[in-house]
Order: C-alpha cells, then structure tokens, then sequence
C-alpha cells in the first residue's frame, strides 16, 4: 500500500489578499483572472498601492495537498521557501494538516515567494505573483521515495515559469512511472498555457502526464480554438484522463470515449475564487486514489472547490472531510 | 484645527488566527477570552500545536486607529515592530489605510511580536502574545508634534507589560494635557487589570487619563467587586468620562451624574470577537472629536464593534464609513 495518495509539487506561495474594485486593476495593468508574474520592484509598487490585506499560505499545488489533507487523504509536497518569516509561516499551515513537507529552505535570499491577490466585488481575484524562493527548485529537491510512495504524482504548469523546476518535474514523472505510478498536472492558467503550450503539449502526447485539469479557458488557449467541444475531444485524445472546470456548469470528465458531465454544487454567495481549480483538483485525486467513480471524483471536487469559493483565502477553512460526508459523499 | 482626530499608542502585533475546540485551551493551559502573554519558547511550542492559520494585523490600538480611519477619521499611531517580514505587514496595512504611522523599526532581533488567536466555536478569542520588538518602545518614541496635534491621545493598559512603554504614556499625557487635549486609554483585559491595578487608578485619579474604556469584566477587577453598578458608580468618580461595554447587551457611557445607555447592535452571526473593544473605541473616539453626543458616540462604537466580530481577524474588511453612513449615523 503506497504511503501517499497524492504528491503535489508546486511555487511555495503565501498570499496576500484584499478586496479592490476593476478600476484598480485597470489603472494598475493587472490582468484580471490572471496570473500575473511581477519582478520584486514591482511587487513593491503594487503592495504600496494596495489597501489593508490578510496574508495566508498559499500556492496552487500547496493548495492541492491542504484540500486532500483535509478530506482525510494522506498527501506530500515538494516547494521551495526562504529561511524567513512568511517561509515559517508556509511551513506551519501545511505541515499542520499531517502533510509530509520536507523541502529545506536554504538562506534568506531570495525571499519566500508572496502573490499580492486583488479580489473585485464579483468575486474574481487577479494574482500578482513574485517568485522569490521558488526559482531555486531543481531536480535535487525531488525525494525519491516520496515519489515512489505515491499514488499520484500532481504538479503545477506554474513550474515552467522558474528556471529549473520543469526539469525536477522530469525526474520525479520517471520515478512516478518506474514505480507504476500515475502523473497529473494542471494547465494552472491560460497566460501560463500560452507560454509553454509546445512544452504541456509534449508533456500529455509524450506519456509524461497522465491526468490534465483544467478550466475551460486553459483547454480553449491550449488548442488555440474557441470551438470547446473540439478541443475537449482532443484532450481526451492527448491524455488518459482529462478534468475540465467550468465555473457555475461545474465540470466534465473525459476518459477516452467517456464524457461525464458534473454538476456544480450550490452556493449561497460567490465571495473570491482563489483556490477554486486547486480545490476541484484535491477533491478529484482525493476519490480518484480511493478509487471511486469518475463522477464521485467529480463531485467531491465540486463540493471542495464550492466551499473555498465562499470564503477569503485560497485553502478552506473548514474540514472538507466534514463536508463530504454531510453531502453524502464519503 | 489639529491635524489629527485621535493618536492611539500601543503593543504593534500581528495576529496569527485559528479556530480550536474549548478542550484544546484546557489541554495547553490557555485562559479562554484572556491575554495570555507567552515567551519566544512557549510560542513556538503552542505554534506547533496551532492548525492552518490566517494572518492580520492586529494590535489592540492598532485595531483602533486602523477603525478610525476607516470610518473617515485622521488618525495617528505609535508602536515598535522589527525590520522583518511581518513588521512590514503591519507597517503596511496601517499605512494604507492613512493612518499616520512612523515609528521606526530598528533590526530584527527581538521580532515584531505576533499573537496565536485561538477562536473557539462560541466566537470567543483567547490571545497569546509574544510581545518581540514591542519591548523596546520608550519615551524616544514619542513623536511630541504629534501628541500635540491629537484632540485625544489612546493607549492600551497592555502598554504596562513591556518595561518602558509606560514611560513612553506619561511623556505623551503631559505633551497631550500642555496642548489642551485629552489622553485615553482601555483597561484592556481583566488579568492586566489585576497585574496593574494600582497603577491604572492612579492614572485616573492624578488625571493622567482623562476617558477610560473598559469591559464589565475589566471594570469589576478594577475594583474589585462582584457588583457592577457599585464599580460603575467609582468608575464616574475616577475620571471624566468613562465607557464600559456590555457585550450582547450594548454599552454605557458615564460622565458625572450622567449616564448614557447604549443598545448593542443587531448581529447575524457572531464569528470571532477578537477586536470588539478595539472597534467600540474607534467608533467612539470618532464621534467624540467630532463633536458628536455621547448616545450617537455610543452607538458608532457599537456598530463598529458589530461588523468586526462577523468576520474573522481584528480589523473590518468592509469600509466603516459606508456602514455608519447606512445605519444614519454619518
């Protein structure tokens, strides 16, 4: 019995929240929804010209491995911090939910990496994204064993922004697979797909990657259509399994010729969406390493992405394990 | 006309937040709705018995003035955080709000302080503070122009537990009182109260403090009786106005013979009451520069305190202006 369910790699981030209105993010050039990458000048500017914040650990595979923790499944993460505070920080909210995290953060510089998130009244956040520490993880921060022992290997398409992260991404797929293991990714943001949309194309046709989510901006940037259902149908050509999210219509699963659509869960008021895609993919590998249907898969990660959404902050703040077996579905 | 409306001095903390179940206070020796002060060794140690957490910048009169200017009012801030990544949180989120705010951080050792807020299921916090670099505020900091130009100077009684800080208060009560203004503070918390007890009632008496906020609690250890009205009554006598909140039941404010009931406002859910006392002073202290009667003073406070304890953290997420402005009351 492997020792994890789910390994997630990922950039270490802690967040930044505040609430802005669209006017802010247009005098400012944020590209709202996005992900957008900011030097250390700019992160400086744009933290002088942001209002009062909240600050929680963030990152999207991070989030990933704190949703599975929290619906009772047994995760690992690999991901870059500094010797600093906000790198404490990150260290104590992940490992307090019984995730194995044993990256070593190594000095103080760069720092540990922030992503200043600006949530309109409509619920959207727009990231502003500073590295920092994140750029240093390469291939020698891969625990084999780790690997090994998990069911699922889960990493970010975020990771082919630093330098060498994609080439830890390699070593840890070779060890997944050696082992008989399966890899999964996320296309994490359709800016990210445009710029390595080569690269995530190689990883999936290549047999690299076994399972691909995405929302359905991410699969139109991917295929570079705005014909959806074209391009659902060449995922599931270029993957063994492929996870789509689509806001309010919740999700549609393909497998091969399989197409199961899932509905999303209710939710009484749309407060930020940060963590949303991170949250829908823990609930799916959490059912999917246990084994359960494609669409209980997709349900529980409807459920989890449905109540992150109606919070400030990118990781719940309630047990997803509580909520799931209110809905019936552990 | 001063340049500023109220200067509030205080411990300047960051606030780790996270919610517990009451038997985990009773299993780490925590008294439930206390300040409980900690050392580095006891706040690392409760720190890794803390689940996922939130950050904010909190701070009892940095909550307060952080309110005043949210309901549109000039206000100044004294208190001493460390040049690290968490004094540069708090530094921030004052500053942004356009609280004047200049003390200057001065190294990293010791640490800006931080407070592990536990909030159990019933909304109530229990603190447990690590004061770092709040240790080190003195008289050096007072910024005498300032003072000068504050119609009230605030303070924290939790300005009593570091060494200098109370010297720091006497230098600013005696600039405040040669300019005509008049000084403040909170008793704070019912067990600095009792550590201070003697101290606090001869700030009162010598009229050194002028306005005095407290709870029912704080009031009862202040005089050591089980009889509110007896103590309200001594309250009267021992400055010139006092306000003493109730909790569900609202506040009442004396001054002299008068005495001025205040009904609590309406809540929909109480979520973490961790800045209540913070937000009834800010609203209070901005109708009372403004000129405003001790029932409408009464009432701000109580509206602001309202909109803080439905929400987690120490410092309203929502503009404070806007809701007085929707209650009638700006």
């Amino acid at each position: 019995m492997p020792k994890f369910d789910v390994l997630t790699i990922g950039n270490a981030i802690v967040d930044i929240l505040a609430r802005c209105d669209d006017a802010f993010l247009s005098d400012n050039a944020i590209i709202k929804g996005a992900m957008n990458l900011i030097d250390a000048e700019r992160a400086e500017l744009l933290y002088s010209k942001m209002g009062p914040a909240v600050e929680a650990s963030g990152g999207s595979a991070g989030n990933t491995a704190a949703g599975i923790a929290s619906l009772g499944g047994k995760a690992a993460y690999f991901g870059k911090v500094a010797e600093d505070q906000l790198g404490g920080i990150f260290q104590h909210d992940i490992r307090s939910l019984g995730v194995h995290y044993q990256t070593r953060p190594e000095g103080v510089a760069p720092p540990t990496a922030r992503s200043m998130i600006f949530v309109t009244p409509d619920g959207e956040r727009s990231m502003n994204t500073y590295l920092g520490a994140c750029v240093e993880l390469g291939p020698e921060h891969v625990e084999t064993d780790v690997v090994a022992e998990s069911k699922v290997t889960y990493f970010e398409g975020y990771l082919w922004d630093p330098p060498r992260a994609k080439d830890a991404i390699r070593e840890a797929a070779r060890i997944a697979h050696e082992n008989g293991r399966e890899v999964a990714m996320t296309l994490s943001d359709p800016f990210c797909v445009g710029r390595y949309r080569a690269e995530f194309l190689d990883l999936m046709r290549s047999g690299t990657v076994d399972i691909v989510f995405a929302n359905r901006q991410e699969v139109l940037s991917l295929y570079e259509t705005e014909d959806f259902d074209a391009a659902l149908g060449q995922l599931a050509k270029d993957c063994k399994l492929g996870a789509v999210t689509l806001s309010e219509e919740g999700a549609v699963i393909v497998r091969g010729t399989e197409k199961v659509p899932v509905p999303a869960t209710e939710i009484e008021e749309l407060v930020d969406t940060t963590g949303a895609g991170d949250l829908f993919a823990a609930g799916f590998l959490f059912g999917y390493t246990a084994g359960r249907s494609l669409e209980d898969c997709g349900r529980l990660g409807c459920l989890s992405a449905g109540i992150v959404i109606q919070q400030i902050g990118p990781r719940p703040a309630v047990s997803l394990k509580h909520a799931a077996a209110e809905a019936g579905l552990i």
